[in-house]
């Protein structure tokens, strides 16, 4: 029979050594986050009906992967989690009790251009308080994010926020006509990419009044000292506007609760130029930036209109995508993640066959004190077997055969060092104990 | 705008509340003990292209979801996790150390007529240990599988064992043709439907000879007092015949290393009837079973031929399919999960606006000492508070509002019995490390 290549779709990776072990750990550093806030998971499907799906994307909606079913509907992998979740809510809106509390983190699916760090499935990770609009929520959203970073061993990351409504009302006090505000956030949104003249070219491509732009660079450029100044200063060019003030009333809010809360003063970064691209956003926008590495590690914000697709209700919705794929890109690279990548904490030699209940005995004892253990399923060479321990970077092997156990003794190998000692059988769970 | 109804595709089910917890909690419980045992998580994409998972399933074929992807290529959803194993493991074949040991607890999809405990999108959760032909293998994935269901509260649980070249070399020794030897599989296969009279009348149809189907049943009758009296009567039926022997040879080995595992004798039953229906084993193969429960909890088994349709080589695995769905119906079915199926196990009233910062204070010192925590967002009444506390089912509450804070006390109230007690703010973390 001809054999089938054996091969990936580009964009669809297999996961697996140390790749999985790091995407295992951050993913339980932020489950383990998210359930001390008490966040609760869900679940929604990997496919929906298409129509659920688009017409909320835009021009990336030509990114769906959609079919026709067996049965004939139309049906589309999920592209993100936050549409999803505003048919979740409206779905089941009686069975919930708000705010209500989600995280979710798992797969989605783009047919984007598969290029570095761009897979066409791979993972969100998303909390999202819905029903409430309080900023008490906004700032736990930032306490979230700060504590969760922090145990990852990146304390010096920063939080650059925003609010929607003061740039709302700063671009409402400059006249500029209604249809041409969302133009003023999309041209600063290119911020990163293409600089402050860049923005100013942007700007007029977009049909933005000549006399507003300079006034719209100097807001996006405020760079005060902290963030008390820099919100005094924001505040004097929105002064009199209803929504530019609710705006920095929110920010002072946040700012507040977040000092509360213990976050350092540094951590937070008022930015008048983030706008964080989506549409949706209403109100507080916030993204998490890392010096020296490009792009940012969450991203998120308040969206008054979660589920207005699907209900007449205005239910509102404060959340963040950790960016689960980049956050994983720089844990390896920096050799971040957990040190000992390997399956098992210890290997157990089979000396011979007749050592099996020994070693099923002693593989069985650590176990139960906690530990991962592989052990030999035939009895082979000895070096051929520690030569596997070693491809598999187990760090300790535990070697005993017929005379050892006449002694009650086992040897353990270190496999870094080389190092053997003789250890009583007796003392080898205590031993291992330590190294859990 | 006209609204879109929110509707989830039927066999595509959105999973929260008790239900998420339960799955959570049987997935946790799989996926430590896949660890101590020193199984290494790998995933495999979602979807991967056609021909990897067609020529495989016969006429279940037909529910694989398929589709022409952006790039007009044939692409498909992983019908299960072991045709992706094999293009795995032959894919990466020399960055693999053998015997490779992997789990994988994930999404799959067929478009099966969706009824009552079968969905189109659910989990498999399952280990292989691939590349040995070591019965300690076969013997170490009936010690997980015992570890599991005992932990999860199923110590009741039974293990069925059958060997293929047991009654591969059974039914040579009947003279029967040997392309009428899958038929005879597939009869014995329907037992626990159609009963013994089913399986004569399906042995009839098809085709398998007549002189035979009386030594057939009898087989599969045999029901001796224990194991080791059934593989001594199992024996004489395949006496002489070299299969058949070396059928019996590995049972009686796989029980003496479950003795040694200390897996309870009752725990194991030889059961000449077992098949299990795929056709690809070729060795022992192993079914879960719980008296009072309809189907298996798990089933697997070893084979040969895993990656023969990627490779020429000969790789031999084997493992099990634990039967996640099933299994989550009976522990919510039975109320085995956890107790508490609150998103937290306590949650802080605010009492007034001012009490903002104590709150978040105390909520901090309790997370760090572990426990899940939520706040109220908005100090609205108090009666509100504890309404939304009670619909989450959150065991206890904590309220302080400036007088408490005076006497530097709190007031902890049970949400089960309503009691409430006053507790000094030094002692709050030592009286909640205790819920834990």
């Amino acid at each position: 029979m001809s054999k089938i290549t054996p091969r990936t779709l580009q964009g669809f990776d297999d996961r697996h050594g140390d790749e999985m072990v790091i995407r295992n750990y951050v993913k339980d550093v932020w489950e383990k986050i998210f359930q001390k806030f008490g966040y609760s998971a869900i679940e929604t499907p990997s496919l929906e009906y298409c129509e659920i799906l688009t017409g909320k994307y835009g021009e990336e909606e030509k990114l769906i992967y959609h079919f026709k079913d067996h049965g004939d509907r139309q049906v589309a992998l999920r592209y993100d989690q936050t549409v999803p979740l505003a048919r979740y809510v409206t779905q089941h809106r009686n069975l919930i009790a708000f705010p209500f509390k989600r995280y979710e983190i798992s797969r989605v699916w783009r047919a984007d251009a598969a290029r570095k760090g761009r897979r066409r499935e791979f993972y969100q990770c998303d909390i999202d308080i819905v029903g409430t609009e309080s900023t008490m929520a906004d700032a736990e959203i930032l306490q979230v994010l700060y504590e969760g970073f922090k145990i990852l061993g990146l304390p010096e990351h920063k939080i650059l926020l925003n609010h929607r409504k003061l740039i709302s009302g700063f671009v409402q006090s400059l006249k500029i006509p209604e249809n041409k505000e969302i133009e003023v956030y999309r041209a600063i949104d290119k911020f990163d990419k293409v600089g402050i003249l860049g923005v100013e070219k942007e700007l007029k491509d977009r049909g933005v009044p000549q006399s507003a732009i300079p006034k719209i660079i100097e807001f996006i450029s405020a760079s005060e000292k902290n963030n008390k100044e820099m919100i005094d200063e924001l505040e004097k060019l929105v002064k009199g506007n209803e929504l530019g003030e609710k705006g920095i009333r929110e920010l002072r809010e946040i700012l507040e609760i977040c000092e509360f809360a213990e976050i350092p003063k540094e951590t937070i970064i008022i930015s008048p130029r983030l706008v964080r691209g989506l549409d949706y956003y209403t109100d507080a926008v916030f993204e998490v930036v890392l010096e020296g590495w490009p792009g940012s590690f969450a991203g998120g914000g308040r969206y008054a209109g979660l589920c207005s697709r699907f209900s007449n209700e205005n239910i509102n919705a404060t959340g963040v995508a950790v960016g689960f794929e980049p956050l994983c890109m720089l844990i390896a690279e920096r050799k971040m993640g957990p040190e000992n990548i390997s399956p098992a904490d210890v290997f157990i030699v089979l000396f011979s066959n007749e050592m099996k209940k020994d070693v099923l005995d002693l593989a069985q004892k650590l176990r139960k004190a906690g530990l991962r253990v592989q052990i030999a399923y035939e009895a082979s060479k000895l070096g051929k077997q520690f030569q596997y321990a070693d491809k598999l970077k187990i760090p300790k092997v535990i070697i005993m055969g017929p005379d050892e156990k006449k002694e009650g003794i086992c040897v353990v190998k270190d496999m870094g060092s080389g190092e053997q000692k003789e250890v009583a059988l007796g003392e080898i769970v205590k031993l291992f104990a330590l190294y859990r």
